[in-house]
């Protein structure tokens, strides 16, 4: 399958050319708008056809009971799913009595353009009616970054040929009747039916609100829209309100030429705690800025926080026009996922989709804040303190489960455990070391000792206090950490993952060493001398090496075991977890997603590069890569050894897993942290960035595949730009203070700008992988 | 809490003396009556006050959906429970316009007893109703061994002091209202509410036919029941059915000191194929001949089956009433459980109760057949060829799982797999190894030939086939089977489990074996010199051994895990599946149930004494027997190593699971395996028999608490009985030929009686246990 024309490649536009029904959910998603608080999936102003509906506040949610076959002690008894609000995007069309369909009459032109500078989607479609009726039809829609509850729809129509009978309905809809949804993947988004419950309507003038509350969860949703209407055509304006719907009317007929145009303001609030009455206040208020602001002014302080963002952010390769767009695409939703989420949960889909229910995994910690700390450090500073906020629910957790300090959630809304399978759920605890890897990552990038005393101690105290409840000393004082599961979700519930005791070997050196420096926190969270000394001693892991074979098992026992038989598997077989049991994946040596590799990354002074290299060409030869959270870190540490074609062809498979819908699924949302990923690939690969104790370091590297690259940082007040090209690296400081980093382990002050030598690129034979397995990249 | 006055201590009798609605699920239990066929609860006949109601046909089960939180591949998606069927036990009685109901009026007099000898369940009542009226009543109750579709009861009224108006109202009733359920325990049976669609409904003269079909499995259930009256009272008699009732109403005025008496026959069949007309008649023909025989007959032929088994299968203690009560008891449960089942399963609870909803698991294979293959050998291999019956399933299980030959499903009525949690279901392949292992045993005890050609080979040759794809050799050229889970349920998926490798191991060279002896059924089966020759290679297990302890782990790396805490653990914790996660127990040394120590007894031949003697004590410190298929096998050890008090402590506990109700669960069913251990336990514990290979060995010891044991088994045509008292062991030839056996691993030929000396009793110091976790028996 050739892959569509739908996303022409373009440096900073991803475009839509005609319409096809057949792939609305994937277009849905890739154009869906969002700041991280409101998202706004790419559905058709006229409503209909729709593949996914999509309003999404972040966080509001609904409960859902979790069913067993046998259940089993502290199994979690309720899910929660994020939930389709209230939807402000509907403008519906009627032309002569006919509805503005697109399956209907003929399009003569239809495009959508979303703008990686503006962060405005843009549509521009030509429609001739079954009734011969042409019209134009442009519609701008922008979710603001800069207020948060706000997004507007600047909506013009014109009248073609004839005079037209128009009329327009703007809504607000709730409980919209959901579209066809799949049930193949079983962690599709369970469906749920009319959630909201109405507790409020009412309209005036040109303006409505709907106040709802979620039926179990008990949240309450604000949803308001006013209108302003531009045109010199007569005009029959009525609004009106019930329970599920509000609605603006427009009639008016059109001369030939004629326009009509309508910027329709949106805002959403939510709660747990505020009455109805403050409820509605706050989305009025919320409205009456944005009309302040206007519909310009809402587009010119886009413009310029994007700027902003991209001047430093902004990853620039020569070489692959397609990989360029793709990298942006990705730092695009990276951001829009992430930037005013503040100090609520970054679900793996951002807010374009509910696949997975909406829930935030380890995914946010290990894969996204990496970006973010670097790119919006403010972003990674919310993040984690949402997951402060949710300490209390992870301590009890960690006492339902026996075990002292926080455990937190594999996958939530709310900060309570809904994973309904515990052998890649509750047993895989490393993603609390993930959290507190973000945290040191954060604080060292940022050197926020406010942060680090603030929120900073108390999660990694929580978490280390995890680790050393959790595993226990051998007869000859290591520490093994037995029965978990590692990030490798073909594995569970094994001995000694070398990634997790890694991770927490660090998560309890760090917990010990803020304890000894912020020693009031520290008190107060009840840490003595003794326990810092037990965290030390935890932190003596034991790491499983095979001797025989001169590599590290990705955990005890690991190599083993019998290998997959790849020859044996077809390619319509994977992904595996759909064709094979879990009993026949888990043990044999098949590796899901990077795990022993990550820890190569995440964990590299525990390895020498020779080690590095052993270590990654074993684990290509088993790595299926039937999760879209592998190919970055396989891109990293294919370029740290030496493979740097393979490396590109991993960075171009995690960034274009949604513009290609490579895991044929981007319909349900973006993939996260794989968006996240192409930066990594780029910065952490061929850059070849480290940083850590405050010591910033690059190993840059240039691909066959690529002339130049350049990539940009926030670290410690700077702004540091790095430039491949032409066989040097040149550092620029863009902005703060000279700052000493290292260029291929040779350090050096950077004050405005140095160029250095690349050195020679390594020429190693491709590593051994299974068979079909290799990178993915649909050809053009 | 000491142990109520329920069951007074009586070597053949278990009696209840009064009434008590708090434990009236227990006393259905104790006193329910089956033949392996049909299975009727010990409700009383005027139908309430119940507790459980229960009518059970072997293998008539309803399916039901097994739902997941999250749903993997080859997860089972359809569950089986079986369901409680036409009530034919009703006769209700008015007297004076009163219901006969036990909690109202006052129960004067109200015993029942189950005599072990006559298999009879004899209730005596002297009720005064609330009126004053004063009435006695007398049931007799039989499931008949020897007519396996009927059930028979006696029913006898007398009015005491005044004239009586009586009507009696005999039924049966289709889809009863169910009694109260529990559902803490997530095992306890799926309730299903009216499951029986009506087919047929007819009545005439005394009897009455009712037809059903289960909504969803679509099998066919009839019952009939015909009558015979007995008084010198006027009689109005009538009779009359429904879709869901029939009923014979008899009205008449009892004088006092006048009697009616009412013989009640019933009927069962059922039918997955068989038409309405044909269910019909099978029933009236089983009634025909059930009343042909009479009601003296079927007492007669009754007590001579009971005389023909007891005669020879009897175990015998002197020093502890108790003691012999119960494993009478026991035996008994065996026998109704399995002597008529006849090419069907035979569940954990028997036909007692709905418990595990009827489930059938490996315990019969490890623990019942191995009882009934040297007292009933029939039974034996009548299960087996149920296990051929439905080897198609398990054939295309095992290819569903990727493996060849057949994986016996873990739980299940109908053959397919309804385990719906695969780490202590699917992962449990050591199932397999114990239908081998009974295979080889039955063939051994039997030395029957011609199962050994039509079913044998078959069951060897598949299970082999099983284990062959099913693990992998090493380097070395070691066999190893990684992630299975074995006996023990507070481990699972694991590398290497001890058992399975063993008992794999014996399943493999017992395939090689008979395909290579009957070459043409195993030719048949595509068996070729090159898989022998690979069941061959693969029997060389691995065998894990901790060197620094000195001891077996149960599976690799299980005695580097750290200790579970039994300090910390409270006895309101246990069963601690049902206070800690699995992940938690999994990880630690704790053991639910003997494990290796079951290797130690199924596979004693690949451990010395003394390594028999430290494996034991290192388990039993870490062995809580949250599982009642414990005990027996920790009898049965304790003997063998020398620790016979200890061993008979496991001896009581085994053997009193149900009459003292220990799990406190013993309402939904008696525990079969269990029940089966006590014989385990004293024959092949104290009586240390062993067989294999044609070889027949004891290695008799008295334990101090009795003085004298005897028991007596089939074995290949011979009656051998063994008396165990006054420091000698007595082995009698009761039937047979002059046979070669093994005491205390001298042979000799016994040819009518052989009075041979007991060993010195060892005197080993007692081994530690978890806390609190000693072998448990109620105080007297």
């Amino acid at each position: 399958m050739s892959r569509p024309d739908w996303f022409p490649v373009d440096p900073w536009v991803i475009s839509e050319v005609g319409f096809d029904t057949s792939r609305m959910e994937w277009a849905e998603t890739i154009f869906a708008l969002s700041n991280g608080h409101l998202g706004l999936r790419g559905n058709l102003e006229e409503g209909e056809p729709v593949g996914i509906p999509g309003t999404l506040l972040n966080s509001v949610f609904e409960f859902h009971p979790l069913p067993y076959a046998e259940a089993g002690y502290g199994y979690p008894e309720s899910g929660q799913t994020v939930i389709n609000l209230t939807n402000g995007k509907i403008i519906r069309l009627l032309v002569d009595d006919e509805p503005f369909d697109v399956r209907y009459g003929s399009l003569e032109r239809h495009e959508r353009r979303l703008d990686l500078r503006s962060g405005i989607l843009d549509r521009d479609a030509v429609w001739r009616s079954p009734a011969d009726q042409r019209l134009r039809l442009t519609t701008r829609r922008i979710v603001s970054l800069c207020q948060r509850s706000i997004a507007a729809i600047h909506y013009e129509i014109e009248a073609l040929d004839d005079d037209a009978r128009v009329v327009l309905q703007s809504e607000l809809v709730a409980n919209e009747v959901d579209g066809e949804r799949r049930a193949d993947d079983p962690r599709v988004a369970t469906v749920l039916h009319a959630p909201l419950r109405p507790a409020l309507h009412l309209s005036n003038e040109r303006g409505a609100v709907l106040v709802h509350q979620v039926a179990h969860s008990g949240l309450r949703v604000a949803a308001a829209m006013d209108h302003e209407i531009d045109t010199d055509a007569d005009l029959d304006c009525r609004i009106e309100s019930e329970d599920d719907l509000a609605r603006l009317t427009i009639a008016t007929t059109l001369r030939a030429g004629q326009r009509l145009r309508l910027v329709k303001y949106l805002a959403y609030g939510w709660s747990s705690s505020r009455s109805i009455p403050a409820m509605r206040a706050q989305v009025e208020a919320a409205l009456s800025g944005a009309i302040a602001t206007g519909w310009d002014g809402l587009v010119d302080e886009q413009r310029r926080f994007l700027d902003e963002y991209w001047r430093v952010a902004d990853v620039a390769v020569d070489g692959d026009d397609e990989i360029q767009q793709a990298l942006r695409f990705g730092l695009f939703q990276v951001l829009q996922a992430t930037t005013r989420a503040e100090r609520r949960p970054i679900p793996s889909k951002g807010l374009t989709g509910d696949g997975y229910d909406g829930h935030t995994f380890w995914d946010t910690e290990a894969f996204v804040l990496p970006v973010t700390t670097l790119t919006d450090p403010c972003a990674t500073a919310d993040a984690l303190r949402w997951r402060q906020s949710i300490l209390p629910v992870a301590r009890t957790r960690a006492a339902a489960l026996g075990l002292r300090g926080a455990a937190f959630p594999w996958r939530t809304i709310n900060g309570e455990e809904c994973s309904g399978y515990w052998p890649a759920g509750t047993a895989a605890f490393h993603i609390n070391a993930a959290v507190a890897d973000s945290v040191l990552r954060y604080v060292d990038a940022t050197d926020d000792r406010a942060f680090e005393e603030e929120v900073g101690v108390e999660l990694l105290v929580e978490t280390a206090r995890l680790w050393a409840s959790l595993g226990a000393h051998d007869a000859e004082g290591r520490f093994h950490i037995d029965g978990v599961t590692g990030p490798d979700e073909y594995s569970a519930v094994a001995d000694d993952n070398t990634y997790t005791n890694l991770m927490a070997r660090r998560n309890l050196l760090g917990a010990a060493e803020v304890a000894e420096r912020y020693a009031a926190v520290a008190a107060r969270l009840g840490v003595d001398a003794a326990e810092i000394t037990a965290w030390r001693d935890a932190s003596n892991v034991y790491v499983p090496y095979d001797h025989r074979l001169g590599v590290h098992p990705q955990a005890e026992s690991f190599t083993r075991h019998a290998l997959w038989d790849f020859e044996a598997t077809r390619p319509d077989q994977y992904p595996l977890f759909g064709s094979f049991p879990y009993f026949d994946l888990y043990r044999r040596q098949v590796t899901k997603q990077a795990d022993l590799v990550l820890a190569l990354h995440l964990c590299d002074d525990a390895f020498d590069a020779e080690q590095k290299r052993r270590d990654f060409e074993y684990y290509e030869a088993i790595t299926v890569r039937d999760s879209s959270l592998s190919a970055t870190t396989q891109a990293v540490i294919a370029a740290e050894v030496g493979h740097l074609d393979l490396a590109f062809a991993y960075l171009a498979e995690t960034c274009l897993v949604d513009l290609h819908d490579l895991n044929h699924n981007s319909g349900d949302g973006i993939h996260l942290a794989a968006a996240a990923g192409g930066w990594t690939a780029v910065v952490a690969g061929f850059g070849g960035l480290r940083h850590r104790d405050g010591r910033l370091s690059f190993a840059p590297r240039l691909p066959r595949a690529l002339r130049r690259i350049r990539f940009g940082i926030h670290y410690r007040g700077r702004q540091i730009v790095v430039t491949m090209a032409d066989g040097h690296a040149t550092y620029e400081l863009a902005g703060g203070a000279p700052i000493e980093i290292s260029h291929h382990g040779d350090t050096f002050v950077l004050d405005e700008r140095t160029r250095l030598p690349l050195p020679a690129t390594p020429n190693l034979a491709p590593p051994r992988q299974p068979a079909g397995r290799e990178p993915r990249r649909e050809p053009r």
